[in-house]
């Protein structure tokens, strides 16, 4: 490893208020970038990232506008971060030697990185058996979001009827088997036929729908849902979100995790929701949570989760794409049906 | 009294669906009753209605739908109830002797009846100086809805700030003067300036707008909440619930107690709600709630709020319509912007 490095890293080139983000707003530059240990201030560590973790709330982040999520937005000419497994290079912080993996929570989408070690989240042990990517996926942004949406504010009962939307999705596959762990009836709704197969045999949900073939969402939850619905975990917002308030059960909770199907959409144009009054007569608590308001409770989560891992009882999935020239792409297909499970971008090996 | 009593009774004549009910929807006949001792079974008592309370969730019972508000509908011909005091004229329960004035949670809209005595949620003590009506406002159902509001659900600290929609409505002007209580900076909104004016001088409100002037509810908001909402007491639903979430602050409460605006529409035809995606970024917890499901709290509620009406802490205010004829006029009232305070039918002094 020489002192400089060429670095390639994705950074804001202008902001995208609505649709799908292109090359004309997410660009891919080759810096320089100095990894000499008089580059590196005390407490911080030279990394190259080794996987990095793609998600929803990314493209929260590039809209240009403080609403919705409600998230910092990355300044133009800024470089992305997101969750990242990375190595150690060199380090100027004891508790850390080169060779380390860690997982990052401010990983720069960069080849290289020179970062304050109080981004660190954890270190990674890789003798347990739990493949590097899962430390992003049952482990990371979206389990713990699976983890908060049901442990923490779903919180069903045995035998309660729970509903997940993008069930094959990051967040919906380790929901699903977080809530069937519980001994709940658990219903996926997702985008095609094999991924209702998917989470039936591979994620052991009860059921699921294809919302594009099974479009009438009304009749789809009468359906799938005779005795009405406890808990909702939604990921999708929208018209599946109406169509749920239409079967909520007495005290149903709703979990609002995020809402895909709207983010590409400027708030004025987004899907109203017209039977908020059930909300009213079922006793409904609807929530919405953002993962980094429970940091204090990420250990808690680790700890539940690693061990159904090694179990394998909760089985995880991902897609692996190669290189960083794959970010922006990575990300668009979070929100296309075709996603299945965790999307990964595979740095270096 | 006669055994046997000419009694005017307000019935069910045909559902409601959208729309104001008309006396086409509610008719007032008059039927005998026996009041004879032997047509009284045991633990009942025969009693005359003083005042009946008029609450907008009686809109929700009249739809001939099961949706919304979730409440069960009375039956064609069935003579409609509500909260009411009533004086005993007959009694088969120990408990109670005639001459008692009670809170009866099921009275029905009639000049008499016989009533079981598990229908009597207390004994009205006249002696502290606390009007009659306000058993059926600060101390009824609105008092109660507004208690459950700010109290439990809403639960602001001092210094938050506070919206109440209706607020010189009967749940709002008793919200707002808890709120006032609990230290917090508190606005309203309602439906005309003298209603504005009547909030601030006589509620303790810091201030409020008309929302039939002041029509841009996010250029209001942006005005009157400077530094966002905490809580938001919903009444009305609709447009104005959508501008909240635009100026909600992190972790803000909305405990939904109705939505006055949305219930002479069918839901297909209610206000959509398109900003929910901001419930996920500021956290938010949006609650539904209805007061049959507390009255385990009732005592707790009656406890807290006789204290400060007696020391003139709530000032209660009711808009009393003489006669049993006036209660289908007395319901539509509610729904029309000239509404102030409680509104009650006087039946007999």
């Amino acid at each position: 490893m020489g002192d400089l490095v060429e670095n390639k890293e994705w950074y804001v080139a202008a902001y995208c208020p609505e649709g799908v983000p292109t090359s004309d707003h997410l660009k891919l530059r080759t810096v320089s970038l100095s990894l000499a240990s008089d580059s590196i201030p005390d407490n911080h560590l030279a990394v190259e990232t080794l996987l990095l973790s793609v998600d929803p709330f990314l493209r929260g982040t590039i809209t240009g506008t403080v609403e919705g999520l409600f998230i910092s937005q990355f300044q133009l000419d800024q470089v992305l971060t997101t969750f990242a497994v990375v190595r150690v290079i060199r380090s100027k912080d004891s508790k850390y030697s080169v060779g380390d993996l860690l997982l990052n929570g401010y990983g720069l989408v960069a080849e290289y990185s020179i970062v304050p070690s109080s981004h660190i989240i954890r270190k990674i042990d890789t003798s347990n058996g739990i493949s590097l990517s899962d430390y992003l996926g049952s482990l990371g942004v979206p389990g713990f979001a699976a983890w908060l949406g049901i442990e923490v504010l779903g919180d069903p009962k045995p035998g309660s009827n729970v509903f997940i939307s993008a069930a094959s999705g990051a967040v919906g596959m380790n929901a699903g088997q977080l809530a069937k762990i519980r001994g709940c009836r658990v219903i996926g709704s997702t985008g095609s036929d094999d991924k209702v197969n998917l989470i039936k045999e591979q994620f052991g949900y009860d059921d699921g729908f294809n919302y594009n073939t099974e479009s009438d969402f009304d009749a789809a939850l009468s359906k799938y849902f005779p005795d009405g619905i406890d808990v909702y975990l939604d990921n999708v917002g929208g018209k599946m979100l109406e169509a749920v308030l239409n079967h909520v059960n007495m005290n149903a909770r709703i979990p609002l995790c995020g809402m895909i199907s709207q983010y590409n959409k400027v708030w004025t144009e987004r899907d109203g929701v017209r039977n908020l009054l059930n909300i009213v007569g079922k006793e409904v608590r609807m929530e919405g949570f953002m993962i980094k308001s429970y940091l204090h409770r990420f250990g808690d989560f680790v700890k539940y989760i690693e061990g159904y891992l090694q179990e394998g009882k909760i089985k995880p999935k991902s897609k692996i794409n190669i290189g960083i020239e794959s970010f922006l792409e990575s990300l668009n297909s979070i929100f296309s049906s075709s996603n299945i499970g965790k999307v990964v971008v595979q740095v270096k090996t």
